[in-house]
């Protein structure tokens, strides 16, 4: 893997992806702003990311751009794959993970230390343990503000990146089936990637302990785009007839009772045995961390994309930093 | 912005200002160290730098210089600052931030941390609790260390900021009237530059509660630079006639009785109706966090320079790396 | 110190010595399991490093690679030098020093983060508490992973930096005769240095209070391997033979009788009268950090080494980095 050089005023772009110009500067919040033609632009070139770093590994493309790096709670793998898309691109990272320690937590406002921070850079990703904190950022920011999670709120690159990753591995979202597995009720990445599909009419399939079912709101707004969905508490009903298998996580903590816990975390756990009773042509997904919901067992099975989901995770969020950035 | 590409073994400088040498090598401890010619070259290479960000973002001044940013205390926003500087000037740089847990917080001296570390990189920026610990640390480096601050000591980059700020704004020192407002006794920013300033014949107005004024040590140094000061309580005596108001913030922690501090800290806070006092021609500044002595009623005043006096420390504190690694 | 810039696709090596491709891909887990010819390649490699900073500082010998520095316990100085090996060859570095705050430390296993970062670099470094971890991670890595020390397991850059510096200072290891001193019993870097140092003819001198002897295994293996050691508890005995005086730190917390800890570590401290009974062409090396074994007004004798031994580990980072990576 070597590096390819851009001559440095370079008026062609290594990408054939036009740039559009319509990202250059924006902020990416949520994915609700993003429409299908935004969609596809972010896929296009999400997709020429992968295609250069597999054939030259680096670029030279945000040479001299510097991201801020602003993480208010730990994340390391979104932290981690944000850096790492900067550097793939030739930029680099002033990372500022220890929000908690520094004189940004006693008592200076959000808004003061991004205008402080963006007088330093040229974009900024923030993740954030309140609902509302990237918007509240973009109102007072100068440079994009690319939104990493804040709270219960919104994840628009793991949405992106989820998205991403299916039509990557199954050539289109059009018309597949996919099934959501786990807590639907408090995952934050199904709610909005189920949203995402909705435009795409997918048939969406989701599986829960009556407790974690997807709420109410979530439903009604796929009802008004006009998707297909139903409700399952039994994985098997649609196990064989799913294109995607969208596993989350459990978490204890949501459970008053441990024993109604054990009973659940056990009842939806893929491995190889339910492997068998799947599609041929399929995926496994999750977001990751896992904590026993997918055995290893399981990883050696091509079906299993959840490790190339990181790496699609990688894509995306170059992308998003080079179109932000005017650069593609 | 693109980056400017250098010609490695280039013999023509960027930055027109010509590498006097003296900086090279030396370390940066103090503003008492620095002469009124020291003091413009440093003015002179920062504006360099502030036209070059403006042009182009980045160049590749120090290519592979290593710069360690050796933070025994947090500060955010300093570490940040430095770590963007080097950067923008095409260098790394190798963060120290969880000093307290490392090996270095068991009992190793500084000395031998500072050894260990410039044995890695070109140049050593360090934050330090103790008063002296950056001259303890330059008494062995053979590497050039810049003082980021040392307890209750100096904290020379944020005076330079301070006086290139004012000079950006007002084209230059000479002859303006500054106030200082709020913590006089303890802010380490206001007695550095009161005594910079005083190199340049400014009027110094000095506005605090009785128990925190200005020091006697200080008003000494200033008397025997032929500085005019005079000391107030009421803001209302000078504020017309400022041409920059330096605001500090109040910490709560400095008053044994809370109603002392809370009649004093709200009698010191900029807003609106004062602004409306001030004159047409003047700048607030804040060496920040602040935490309510500005209101955000006033971001919006082209007087308002606080966020604009935030990148000037950018520049300053890339001139410094420049100069001291002799590339300016 | 200029940064010289490589042709991309060049295939004409800055450094002298061809790539065997022997290390490319391959895993560093230990010294255990490198051969003399391995070994020699790599101080070969170390060497050519050492030149090319001492010239020109940095090369862009691995740009557009990433290495992510994965520390699961703190350790500063090797986190420190491995992040500027890597910057200095033009590389950059995804550090997660914060494991213990992040996801990857809520039940993720260490094999699921090890494929996790190796999605997003080329290379990761791992520093682990338990003994095995690099091995386990290796297990599943399709990306080269270099151990920085599992617990008291191994520490093979610790123990070819200390080789390397033999080397270096004194031409040759074959016939000298090294002493360690100190604690020797839980001193890792002992244990893998006396192993390496038995390749190559070295007399061994081991000197250390009784309850701090040399684990049997260790001299077991000494013997396998036809080495000739003598163990000791008086540092004169030896001292005015050694070529090499390798000086460890003794811990009190492995002392149950805080009398018993005090007795023995005066009695191995290293002073300018001591270093005038030693011979006139030797070096004393430690490990650092040090906590009073030597004295710092040893510091300005030329034989002491142990500043140059850390310079010494950046250079045999930068070359495993460059050899796993392929470029040399």
């Amino acid at each position: 893997m070597t590096r390819l050089e851009l001559p440095v005023a370079s008026s062609t772009p290594l990408l054939d992806v036009q740039p559009t110009g319509t990202f250059k500067g924006r902020h990416v919040l949520s994915v609700r702003d993003l429409t299908r033609e935004d969609l596809a632009y972010v896929l296009r070139v999400a997709h020429q990311m992968r295609v250069m770093v597999g054939l030259v590994g680096s670029v030279d493309l945000l040479k001299g751009r510097l991201l801020a790096n602003l993480f208010y709670e730990p994340s390391t793998r979104t932290s981690a794959s944000f850096n790492a898309a900067m550097k793939r691109l030739g930029g680099d990272v002033v990372s500022i993970n220890e929000v908690r320690y520094s004189s940004v937590s006693k008592g200076e406002t959000l808004q003061d230390t991004i205008r402080t921070l963006e007088s330093y850079v040229d974009v900024v990703v923030l993740r954030h343990h309140q609902v509302g904190a990237a918007a509240e950022a973009a109102a007072v920011a100068r440079k994009p503000i690319i939104n990493a999670g804040d709270g219960a709120g919104e994840h628009p690159t793991q949405a992106l990146l989820d998205l991403f990753t299916i039509v990557e591995e199954l050539g289109a979202a059009e018309g597949l089936t996919v099934t959501m597995l786990g807590d639907l009720r408090y995952g934050r990445t199904v709610h909005s990637l189920s949203r995402l599909l909705a435009l795409y009419g997918v048939k969406l399939r989701f599986v829960s302990p009556p407790a974690l079912r997807m709420p109410e709101s979530v439903l009604r707004d796929l009802a008004a785009r006009g998707a297909e969905w139903s409700v399952h508490e039994d994985l098997e009903e649609v196990v064989g007839r799913s294109d995607v298998l969208y596993v989350t996580r459990v978490q204890k903590e949501r459970f008053e009772d441990p024993a109604a816990y054990e009973a659940v975390a056990g009842s939806y756990v893929i491995d190889r045995a339910l492997m068998a009773r799947t599609k041929e042509r399929m995926i496994v997904m999750h977001p990751f961390p896992r904590v026993g919901e997918i055995l290893p067992e399981v990883d050696d099975d091509p079906r299993a994309a959840y490790f190339r989901q990181i790496e699609y995770g990688l894509f995306v969020r170059m992308a998003l930093l080079a179109m932000v950035l005017g650069r593609a």
